[in-house]
């Protein structure tokens, strides 16, 4: 879970989504609309029950924040959460599995405040089903998975590699930037991601005062989508001002087609570019 | 407004209550569903331009909590807040004005907890408009306001106070008492209070388990309303174990028939006794 506002586990209950099968919560800065919600959501894991550890991403202040609500609440949760504050405006591995890595986009906005680039790893090959060799062994199908062609005693190619699999699947890279000044510096982190989320709080009409107030325009996160090379931009965050967001995303298509409203409730698979 | 669970504003917003007519917030405890949306209505207000003062009411802890998080999101509210942080465990007046009192209830709880009891100051007589007297002064009204006669320069009789006034409207109570494990001792602070909210966790089938997580069920609540001799109880902070709260009010109006539920969104007139 990236970010966590107030009343995150009423939509949650409302979108079915099990706060059991959440083990990582990344926080991108200490304002209200993005963690006042995390309390409540730790207070309900621990009603319910949870063992498991959570991992806590964030801003330095965000463990004070919740240990300090934990003491005062007399509270021993049943589960150990696992605090991790990153150091603002450095690009950092913030977490690391078999899969994929997390790491923190330095943003420009009014507090500390980090973007999130969640890349998978390298995947390995796939096998042609239909020209699978029979009575294979677990290291020759590891061997071939990895890229390897297949080897008898003497060194000839049994099996070449590329005839019985196919090229991995692509990696998938998500990255999710918000809040922010428009930030020309990231095209370089955010290089080939396949779904970019961009902060929009305001239309080209306030250029000014997104500027002034460290958000950014739809037309602006647009252009870093373009810049970036990206294969979908997410627009979010809007002012209220925006009771039709048809000229948010109008302006943003007219820089970058595969732009997108990221209307609550609503899936977006990542795509492959 | 008395406590604050998360999302409260959003009921404010649903039930069109203006979070601009909220001076005082009294918070009766530091568990999640007590105060975790404090944060969020104080930021609502900055960004709605309060400039009033606001009292926050409540235990020891309170401020900390909120100075911590207004700290870390570089917030200066365009408003004050004026801190008051009770003693526990001691009755003690926390707000006073030309209109009314409230005043903590010390009650029973896993930490430190009080219920608040808002009393309304003894009113002045009314005017029996019919035979009220004509060409008075200010002086002379309030003389009659207060209880005098209206004496002549010889000091006769001019106009008998309770031949021209009907006696004050009663002056009004309202005790709220969450969360508590049953405690007889409230029943001298809490005597002949118009309305009592009193927490009833479980009905009777719980009734040790109540004791244990410092809790009351709606039998004892009902046994409070009674020995209290309270005008009117309302019942609430029930468990989710009852999806029908039949068996709730049921068992408490066996004890005490002026028993009511607290439905979300209803409103209650404090009666007079």
């Amino acid at each position: 879970m990236i970010d966590c506002g107030e009343a995150t586990q009423l939509r949650c209950k409302r979108f079915n989504i099990k706060l059991s099968k959440i083990d990582h919560i990344l926080i991108s800065h200490l304002h209200g609309d993005h963690y006042l919600g995390l309390m409540g959501i730790l207070s309900t894991m621990h009603l319910y029950g949870r063992k498991n550890d959570l991992f806590l991403v964030g801003p330095p202040g965000l463990s004070e924040i919740i240990t300090i609500q934990l003491r005062y609440s007399e509270t021993r949760l049943n589960f150990h959460i696992k605090f991790s504050e990153w150091i603002p405006n450095a690009q950092q591995v913030v977490m690391e599995n078999e899969k994929l890595t997390i790491e923190t986009i330095p943003l420009d906005h009014r507090v500390p405040c980090s973007g999130y680039l969640i890349k998978e790893k390298p995947k390995k090959r796939r096998f042609n089903k239909a020209l699978m060799p029979v009575n294979i062994t677990p290291v020759d199908i590891a061997r071939l998975k990895n890229g390897f062609d297949l080897l008898d005693d003497e060194g000839n190619i049994l099996y070449k590699n590329s005839e019985v699999t196919f090229p991995p699947n692509p990696n998938l890279s998500y990255a999710y930037c918000s809040d922010t000044r428009f930030k020309p510096a990231l095209v370089e982190q955010l290089a080939k991601v396949d779904l970019l989320y961009h902060e929009s709080t305001f239309a080209d009409d306030m250029k000014d005062r997104a500027h002034e107030t460290f958000h950014s325009t739809a037309k602006e996160a647009a252009q870093m989508a373009k810049s970036a090379g990206a294969g979908k931009l997410l627009l979010g965050h809007f002012s209220t001002r925006y009771k039709d967001l048809g000229v948010i995303i109008g302006e943003a298509r007219s820089v970058f087609k595969e732009s997108y409203l990221a209307n609550e409730g609503e899936t977006f698979t990542i795509p492959a570019l």
